[in-house]
């Protein structure tokens, strides 16, 4: 039953998040000793302009 | 002040947030003992493409 | 898959975190029909300290 | 490190995403002490139909 | 109906918290004009050996 | 600025936390093509009478 949720700036390719998806699931199930099946992800891809750090907008020119 | 945070694969058509939003504000608030105009609701619906279960996205054939 | 996670102000018993996780599993499997095995609730008891409402804490003599 | 989502219901205007992040940032990086450049914020814009208060979609005639 | 989730590492005093649901509930009723008795915050006060910044648990030794 | 929380029933000790975060952040930094150092990740350990799958208690018998 763990849930993963990925929040990232701009889009990933379908193959992406598959891999993602793979890589993160395989490390959580060995390293926690959960069935991988039971491990759910979900990937939030979020514009650039939702999202600031050091209080400037991602995409504001630096 | 409860907050709830539903999080589907797929789309839901308008009645069905509507009555989900009101069955799962009924249980809270009846069960908890919290005043129904205080619980807050957010349903997110997400791409069958980022979510994955078992390290599988959803929309892959299984 | 859905996820579903609910913030509470203060400790509910198990009794009626056991009764929440029934029901709203329930309303969510019949609205959307979705198998009722596949719902994951996560109930997090948050201390009113940490919970703010027009700007003022849920502990704070209104 | 500090992690702040705020979920608003609707749009805001890139003006406003610019000033809200510049303002929440500033008020933790003061009180909480933390270098305002670790601070990132998540901005989500939800649409009234998936947000329920009272257990009514907020997009529904009061 | 906004909501705002802010995660730090450690602990804060009370009059933090206090003092930084006061600032974030101001700005973001002034600038996307939402009545601010409708805004809820919560803080959740994150263990560090529970956040990791490239990789490494903030609580080992840089 | 990829922002990751991982939440699994009960304790993990200090050094599968440091484990998952590390295979985490470089399965993401690799696929996604994000500088390692950016990537925060929150690992929450939920009780497990705080968590339901199939609308019962994890705590529940089976």
């Amino acid at each position: 039953m763990p849930y993963v949720n990925i929040r990232v700036a701009g889009r990933l390719s379908r193959e992406q998040k598959a891999e993602i998806s793979r890589g993160v699931t395989e490390v959580i199930s060995r390293v926690a000793g959960k069935p991988s099946n039971t491990i759910l992800v979900f990937i939030d891809e979020v514009e650039r302009e939702n999202i600031a750090q050091g209080g400037r907008l991602l995409d504001e020119p630096q």
